[in-house]
């Protein structure tokens, strides 16, 4: 289906709790309007579905005019070739679900679905820090750990549309516990749960050192997150440090690897943990120097948006 | 410059002592003719540029006919786009050399240079156990270890042309010495010399368990040889065996992780490594799949050529 050029766009982001709908003009990159939906907990892929058509005819019956296409981001894996959600690893009875087809029938124009990550590289590439790239590595560093590839302007999604997973690659062999079974994967290493986990066990260990940290929870140790843990950091604490530095050397040691295995010339990262001060991006940016080959130059710089 | 189609290929290969050239009929796969030779030690760039021409042109003198094109496999990297060699790691001289004008210049033919992985990537894909993938990894195991891509249809070089580097990747941090300087390194823990020296500092350490090992190598350890460690391990030798098991299971880690960073349909492994047994092959395979997510399949095959 030929995109009409001067229609209106329907984004959609699904992601494990938080939707997210906007409407923009094509061409433009300022929101028309944007709506946003929490699901409660043990809400299924039938529920967000539901929910999330509503919020985008709530949005199109707001704001006349010819919708033109739609564009999907999905938080999981996703075979953008066949617009086919593979499933969610946060929300059940996501499997194998043809949302493409499905948003095409809903709304009579052509959509496209891919996964948040990618769909995120791609928007990096086109109008955030990864402008005017060759090849570009996108990873996000959040609840999880994500990334994507833009290579020669478009998504390298690879064979099973699953490309760019460096959350799963194993940065400590023997470390920490990941949710897919294996151990020392980057995600378990320096994601945000798990730099408050890996806070959580030093408190408990000894106490003394994380002081600043332990007051910022309120005295309770199941209140740390990781932003706690930076912000703990920043103020001094050295057990906050400690773990804030493993995180971004074990971040440091996965992005050396994809450098060495694709050398891109851009490496752009996301994602809340990345706030986490000079010091976090001095010492991913040292290990990752330090892990690939020295002919390999690379820039790694904070998302745009 | 158009490439004659009727035309003789004239395809180099500069390695880091063994040097080839071979004529061949476009569009035919066999070798007219080809030659070989060996670079003294101590040869520099200077020497090695001179021998590869004067055995070209004698294969030229011996086979009539319009020479059409120049190919050339390097060992090294190199900037394809430009025609540059980069550098070599074994000889001397080689920095920022020219060699694809140096070339079109001597014989007034159309030339291209790249990195041997890239191209041995691209001739499996082409004509060997890549033929009709679309993401293909080739790795040789040998006495390096290196790589390529070849995504869909084309050799992926990266920014700097080096791509595939997965021999440094790190995959047991704080492991062996790599020539690289750093340690853990995929190379420094299953290449064929990594395998030859892990089994000498075992046997001088326990020779009682490597008997049939130290007998290979006639009773002395410095002629232990990766291939040496290979058959005593077919012949029942339990020193040689744990050496095999663990360069395969470090092989299999790092393709763990190109798995999970490109999801490639396929992974083709070459080298005289990977001529060890059926045992290393299945373990490789198993902790390349232990280690890349559930989800992605890919194939791992020995190389065609």
């Amino acid at each position: 289906m030929p995109i009409d050029p001067h229609g209106l766009l329907l984004a959609l982001d699904y992601g494990g709790t938080k939707h997210t709908a906007a409407l923009l003009v094509r061409g433009e990159q300022k929101w028309l309007a944007h709506a946003r939906t929490f699901s409660p907990p043990g809400a299924d892929a039938r529920y967000d579905q539901a929910a999330m058509l509503r919020m985008a005819h709530e949005l199109l019956a707001r704001h006349p005019g010819r919708l033109a296409a739609v564009g999907v981001s999905f938080g999981g894996p996703v075979d953008a070739g066949r617009g086919l959600v593979r499933l969610s690893h946060h929300v059940p009875g996501w499997e194998e679900t043809p949302l493409r087809d499905l948003l095409q029938a809903e709304f009579g124009v052509p959509a496209a679905v891919d996964n948040d990550a990618n769909v995120a590289a791609l928007g990096e590439w086109r109008y955030g820090a990864g402008q005017g790239c060759q090849s570009l590595l996108y990873v996000t560093i959040s609840t999880g750990i994500g990334g994507g590839w833009v290579l020669a302007g478009r998504i390298y999604s690879g064979a099973d549309g699953m490309a760019g997973e460096i959350g799963h690659v194993v940065v400590r062999p023997g470390g920490a516990a990941c949710v897919c079974g294996k151990r020392g994967c980057l995600e378990a290493e320096s994601c945000g749960p798990a730099m408050a986990r890996a806070a959580q066990a030093r408190l408990a260990a000894e106490p003394a050192t994380g002081a600043h940290l332990a007051a910022l929870a309120g005295g309770d140790p199941g209140r740390v997150t990781g932003k706690l843990v930076a912000e703990a950091a920043a103020g001094g604490d050295a057990l906050a440090q400690e773990v804030l530095d493993h995180a971004a050397r074990m971040l440091g040691v996965g992005l050396g690897g994809a450098i060495n295995l694709m050398n891109p010339e851009r490496i752009v990262l996301g994602g809340g943990v990345t706030k986490s001060g000079d010091r976090y991006w001095q010492i991913v940016r040292e290990t990752a120097r330090d892990h690939a080959l020295p002919q390999m130059r690379v820039e790694i710089v904070p998302a745009g948006w």
